[in-house]
């Protein structure tokens, strides 16, 4: 079922020249299909669609956006094993994190089916007239969030499902009313080919605009340039590496018409082991984090690269107990030879740093491509006096920094980059540390009390973004259903007839959601 | 009372070099009072003191910060008509406008101080934990909006008093809990320091952590290029013309940490006059339009440059009148000598595009720094060749587009750069337009029906912003409270002990807000 094939809209094309394969870790050797790369001519197409298909799809309702999202869904769960298989085959993952990224992905989608449906997202805001207000009458204002436009998203290699053809970045910008156009991650292109398939095969169903989705292929850098620098694009989503992100973020920033660019990068989420959870739940923590570092390869962005304690007995107990734990789990496949050459390249660097030390790594036989996990320290001095050490290592990496004293770990704090998440390890004694606390909130988006930053649920509350460099822009989240605010911006309508105001904004308010009138969230009509 | 030194938090400074004077374009003199430009050393300073600042100031309470911005409105109110002197004797503008601008601000500061009173406008929202979920249990989750850090305000040219030192973007920031520092405008730098001293001794009255807002003078770019380059800074607010704001848009873009910039630059604010329209009430509106087009010598952001109709007898009579009623009012003053010199280039090198018409222009003598209005016509055709003809005239100058037909009206409008505000001159007829309203929908943040686009409401569904260039963020608006947005962050607490969340968070609700909890909207108590 696999053609190798791009969609420009609804129909599959392959007139480039380029071809490349994808490749499967577990067995290290290509697999069968070709995909050919898109051409200049079909981006052409695929973003003049798009754009034509805004203005139609700007204005259809919510209730069939929401139709739209679940049958995407719905054609995601009949593509059956072949995806399940499709995807094992391009990742190296196991088939039970699959199946785990298939329901993450699903359940995406139908929250924001769910959301749209309701329609209360869109913030209507209504400030009614007063025609007697002195010095000057008051006019009728009503706001909305409307789409911005055709969405570049890069594919992520990391999540295949949940982050790539129609994850939350696709998810979130369809919803919204703007039209998709995906760059396919080239690792696992034919998993986005069979989802780009159920995403057409929807839009067909429930009789969208042809343009609202193209699935595009490439194995280099110049598609995706193309792309963010062609005047149809609006804004970009992509999760990857910090360079990767930014050189988007460069591009985009120096077209014409600069435009946002969400790019959800790098972070090594520190984790702070306070004193007495060190004493009292070391071993614990020890087992915990073990386990945290190594899940499924280390190849989370909430992964726990770093972890900061005091320098004393119960430190170096803890990273014993570390030590102990690490190596009897079973190193597990990487993603790509790419990223476990990358692994091992940005290992061997740390490795060199002066005072790093290695206090485990699995050393036994693995089958290639497997990351074998590794645990360092350093000094706190060492740590604050060379920034390299700072710098994420992607994969089964963790370092941890024995600080002399609580000022220097609270310094530590304060100089490392914007990171997703930070982790407080605690045993009654938070309160005494208020500024480890504060200085932690300033370089994250999401805080954990005891707990680990590996797993990012899907739901209102949840922020994945943060301070540069985990995101090029701390003021959304990439995860949730608020990070459909990424493809909005506020409308204003000034004494605009009912009848041709969007059913939003109408007086009877027809779609029964929340709004603020007049100051006051209400749901009744005006 | 003004010592044209610097405010480096609560301190006078001026151990700068350069010094400079503000103009008064009445009189056409300099005024009196020398003002010494910020020094490096000095903006060292203030931006550690808003660091440090922003450490205390982010945790106080939405009830201390309405308290705050509400003693900033009285001890503008305060200062009197020494204020108001100044105002006039730096900008030229009348009394009237001064006092009316005054209360702008004055109402702005309190707004948010209402605003951060109420306190539920920091969204919080609320995922309760669920223990027993399968496969995992689910965590407890909460988020809120947080400040992002110092922000640098760049005062405004047009708005002395509403949108610089203290106006929409100091109030929001200083709302959201961000420490200030204002790049003071220098062609009305007296004002600045009034307004500046208004904040610094409102902060003492009410104890807000010295730092937290600074008044920093420059008459050149270096002072501003060196803050937005500062990484203490992190976020921009702006407003003025599309080079300047570009510029700084680039610099914050090429930062090691890019940091978002709000600038809210040129709009031409195209108006569209359909035919029933100009049929009609073509006289109403050519004098509406003479009156919207000279007010405050034509220097809003809203000011309408551009009249789109349908060439024939309508709007041949509708141009007509609107020479007439041109040409019968009395010039205003412009602000500066800078200003002036810039409308009367940008006048000729509009008037030397081949095709472009002169229908009327105010001829007679008028005091020096008056801003003479002129009305031009030029062909549908020619508009769509020449883009200099798209470009904003700062001042008292309007375009009519004579359009061949419907599809060519639909065409330029598709053509235009983004914009502020679009406006529908319609009878009876709006209807068979769809197309020509959703052109215009795609190209501007706020759309008027039947009215003029000067004339900006604050309030809740205001909105001031638009497509590249309209603004650098069409995500965001610059006027109203939820300008607010432009400086916060979601922030997010899992499994964060009760005692130790922020109030807005805990489960008693104790600042009694509108919360989303497991998905209702809700003030009640967890």
């Amino acid at each position: 079922m696999i053609t190798g094939k791009n969609y420009i809209g609804n129909v599959l094309a392959s007139t480039g020249k380029k071809t490349f394969k994808t490749f499967n870790p577990q067995t290290n050797q290509e697999n069968d299909v070709i995909f050919t790369e898109v051409s200049e001519r079909e981006i052409e197409i695929a973003t003049a669609l798009a754009t034509e298909a805004f203005n139609k799809f700007k204005t259809i309702s919510g209730a069939k956006k929401s139709d739209f999202l679940n049958e995407i869904a719905n054609q995601i769960e009949a593509l059956g094993d072949e995806l399940i298989q499709t995807y094992c085959s391009e990742s190296g993952l196991y088939e039970e994190r699959a199946i785990n990224e298939r329901s993450r992905a699903i359940f995406q989608l139908r929250s924001f089916a769910n959301l749209v449906k309701e329609g209360s997202w869109v913030e209507a805001t209504i400030d009614t007239a007063n025609p007697t207000r002195k010095p000057i009458p008051k006019v009728d204002l009503r706001k909305m969030l409307v789409p911005i436009g055709p969405i570049l998203v890069f594919g992520a290699s990391n999540f295949p499902l949940a982050y790539s053809t129609a994850g939350g970045d696709t998810a979130s910008a369809l919803a919204s009313g703007c039209p998709v156009i995906v760059k396919s991650h080239p690792m696992h292109a034919g998993t986005g080919e069979l989802v780009a398939y159920a995403v057409i095969k929807a839009a067909e169903i429930t009789g969208m605009p042809n343009g609202i989705f193209s699935n595009l292929n490439s194995s280099g850098i110049e598609v995706g340039t193309t792309l963010i620098s062609h005047p149809a694009i609006k804004a970009v989503g992509f999760t990857g590496s910090i360079s990767g992100g930014r050189s988007l973020f460069n591009l985009a920033a120096q077209r014409p018409e600069p435009i946002p660019v969400f790019a959800e990068m790098g972070s090594v989420n520190p984790v702070i082991l306070l004193p007495n959870a060190a004493n009292k739940k070391g071993s614990h923590w020890a087992k915990t984090y073990a386990n945290s570092i190594t899940l499924g390869a280390g190849q989370f962005c909430t992964n726990p690269g770093l972890i900061l304690g005091i320098k004393g007995e119960d430190l170096t107990k803890f990273i014993k107990n570390l030590a102990e734990e690490i190596v009897q789990i079973e190193p597990s496949c990487m993603l790509h030879p790419n990223i476990i050459g990358a692994f091992e390249q940005n290992k061997s660097k740390m490795e060199q740093q002066t005072g790093l030390e290695k206090i485990a790594s699995y050393v036994k036989e693995t089958s290639i491509n497997y990351g074998r996990q590794i645990i360092t320290t350093v000094d706190g001095v060492r740590f604050l006096e060379n920034t390299t050490l700072h710098q994420e290592v992607f994969g089964p990496f963790s370092m941890v920094v024995q600080c002399e004293n609580i000022e220097q770990l609270e310094t530590i704090i304060s100089k490392l980059e914007g990171q997703l998440t930070g982790t407080i390890l605690a045993e009654n004694e938070i309160e005494l540390y208020s500024e480890i606390v504060n200085a932690l909130q300033n370089r994250v988006g999401r805080i954990i009390f005891n707990g680990v930053p590996t797993g990012v649920e899907v739901c209102n509350a949840m922020v994945h973004g943060g301070p540069y460099p985990a995101s090029t822009d701390s003021r959304f989240t990439a995860v949730g259903v608020n990070s459909i605010k990424r493809w909005v911006r506020p409308f204003c309508y000034q004494n605009w007839p009912d009848i041709l105001l969007p059913n939003a904004l109408k007086n009877k308010n027809p779609l029964n959601i929340s709004r603020l009138v007049d100051g006051k969230q209400t749901s009744k009509k005006i």
